[in-house]
């Protein structure tokens, strides 16, 4: 077996077989084939397709390519919950808490990346202090503990998709879905979760656009995740406008410490209770969906979500002030009121673009060694279907630089659409597919 | 502009502009790409194919890459002619002397390469001491003096696709028109020639399988000798079968002399004066393509295109001993009758099984470096629609290892089919594309 046999075999049109696909993750991990037969490959990939079997083998062999987390030292069902990404997307530091309440152990791994803003373990920095470095061991008793710790990813996981992913990046061949989902299934099972529940966005924010794309991603990914074994649900979900109002750092995750005291956005908090509900069923919980929505909903009005958020940032080192009294512990040198020129209904808000105007104030990263400042960012006035009187005030611009402001403002302008009549009402919850 | 956008675009089906593919080639050129991003634009570009325009600015940008030859200093209108390959293909070797000895100047730049043979300069060999290494100057002197001189690529012609051409090889895009063509009429054109006369190839021997896709690559090379200002005729023809009987270079060498003498296969000798007569037209001698033939076989009834070999061979410090009696300046170790195992027509003969035959015994080079048994080779015996009886002799092998007689012989009675039937005739020439 040779790699130009196989560029072959995929240009051809035929399928590979799990020996095949196997030989090639191999190459890559060990470096044996060439960086341009590896984008050769992938090119072949993107124009031919894979099909789910050799989507399921390509993660199989990717996961298998560096270190298997064992979680079977926590005791109960491990359910993982990713996200493909969006804008304002702060539902892991909710969620986590809400879901540990319930007793179902978090055992988070999550990374920091690129992006219009940080990661989760950007954001949790919100909490003065956090220490997010510990060894898998003490990963594993606070978890035992308390149900909920959130740890940078400091082990080796699936370093083929590392290497793919990189070239991926840079030759033209990161928006294909049996390379989408693999990448991503391929970290999360090898992760060490018994049971994964995706939220798959689509829209202006996401990388999927169409809520149809997002849904064959999804699917893919279930089929992936039952080839291999695991419980999986996905929702589909809407990122044609930000999630929630806050998009930053430290300004999502207060937004998200409100949605824990009950006083959070209508969507935040809704997708949280969808995403939880569907845990705490994988997580055999219960048996019922509307019971385990019930029971996510508890956690919120008996303050045992918060207490958990409390606790855990206690565990891990962090300030817990800034859950108690939100504003005091933050501040940006400038605000800016981004103006409404004219009056009209919010028809839409180009998610991808709020993501940039996050970006040019310095919230996230351009390159792996970018500064991020936590305290930037973008909150948002008016959503899709509110009603805006010309010079009112659309969004507010927090922002430590004042010469920042101005490319920020203007991304902002763009996102915007106003319309005469009130645009219909979309279902944040397009899908649901297990 | 970036090598990444490039990629895209021409991913998503889109024409790339005549400076972008500037850029590419330059950037190809100058090392200023990773080989990972040629790689994946040029599986882009396998997929979704480039049109004649694309094809024609990518072959002047990768003329432009390196040096261009100057042969403004020879009288008269200079005509190159290229083929795109075959088995048994000497005709360069007659045809030189035969056009020169019509007085157009004959200034061929020519190679080594790998193959199932030498290229023309291996062959030359045969004519022991020749020198083909020279100046520029002394190249253009000896034109003008005798109108033909052969030399070794010695000049930085089209760098960029000699990488272009190591990475398409080892990443699956070898067979794509455009790139065949750009590749070939890159060196071609940066060569000097005015004019230019294409023998494009089909069939087992060659690289095009059917007369279509020969007739597609002929009229895509044509168009972009157009579209570059050379005058360019393109003769499609066949090579389901060997051209000729000997299979070699001091065979092929021995067969192209007696093609000189008025006693060559009727093959060789046809396509020499229908090559020959098209370049006499396009360098102005006659404008009758009839009057043509005529004088090319008038040089061979006259001797003059045996003189002009002798003198050209002499004058480059080769042995001309081999012009006069041949078969006393060659000779190798064995000689092995491959016997027909049954009765019948010669239906076909597999041209390429027949090199790999050539190339078992040592008559070309598998890698940069192998060194060539120049005496080694093939005589066949029975071409297509000759009628043989079981146990008669259909070729012979003339080796030097007795060790590698038995490979040879396997490849030559694979290569063979018999039929009751006697096969249809088929035309050489298939078409000419002007």
């Amino acid at each position: 077996m040779n790699m130009l046999d196989l560029i072959y075999k995929k240009r051809n049109g035929e399928i590979l077989q799990k020996e095949e696909i196997a030989f090639f993750v191999n190459a890559v991990t060990n470096n044996s084939v060439p960086d341009y037969q590896i984008a050769a490959f992938l090119m072949t990939i993107f124009f031919q397709k894979m099909n789910k079997h050799e989507t399921a083998n390509l993660t199989e062999a990717m996961m298998n390519s560096g270190d298997i987390v064992s979680l079977t030292e926590i005791d109960g069902v491990k359910v993982d919950k990713h996200s493909t990404g969006g804008v304002g997307d702060k539902t892991t530091i909710a969620l986590g808490p809400m879901v540990a309440a319930c007793g179902v152990p978090v055992a988070k791994m999550s990374g920091r990346g690129l992006g219009h803003t940080g990661g989760t373990i950007d954001k949790l920095e919100a909490f003065t202090g956090i220490k997010t470095d510990m060894s898998i061991d003490d990963f594993i008793q606070r978890v035992n503990d308390i149900q909920l710790a959130v740890a940078g990813q400091t082990s080796n996981l699936a370093p083929a998709d590392k290497k793919l992913y990189a070239l991926r990046d840079v030759t033209g061949t990161v928006d294909n879905i049996s390379l989408i989902a693999s990448s991503v299934m391929s970290k999360k099972l090898a992760s060490g979760a018994d049971a994964i529940v995706l939220d798959v966005k689509y829209g202006s924010g996401a990388f999927m656009k169409t809520s149809a794309d997002a849904e064959e991603l999804a699917a893919l990914m279930v089929s992936i995740g039952e080839k291999l074994n695991r419980k999986i649900v996905a929702l589909v979900t809407d990122m044609d406008q930000p999630l929630g109002y806050a998009i930053g750092n430290t300004l999502e995750v207060i937004e998200a410490i409100n949605v824990l005291k009950g006083k959070g956005p209508e969507d935040v908090t809704r997708l949280c209770i969808e995403l939880g509900s569907q845990i705490l069923v994988l997580a055999e919980k219960t048996d019922s969906l509307s019971n385990a929505r019930n029971m996510m909903k508890e956690t919120i009005n008996n303050g045992s979500a918060l207490n958990k958020l409390k606790q855990f940032v206690q565990l891990q080192n962090g300030d817990t002030r800034l859950i108690d009294s939100e504003e005091s512990f933050w501040s940006t040198k400038f605000q800016y009121n981004v103006i409404a020129k004219e009056s009209g209904f919010v028809y839409s808000i180009n998610a991808e673009y709020i993501g940039k105007a996050a970006l040019a104030l310095g919230a996230g990263r351009t390159t792996k060694d970018s500064v991020i400042d936590l305290n930037v960012g973008i909150i948002l006035n008016k959503k899709r279907g509110e009603y805006v009187n010309a010079n009112e005030s659309i969004a507010i611009i927090y922002s430590n630089d004042n010469g920042l402001i101005s490319e920020a403002e203007k991304w902002i302008e763009q996102a915007y659409h106003f319309n005469q009549d009130k645009p219909e009402e979309v279902e944040m919850i397009q899908k649901i597919i297990k």
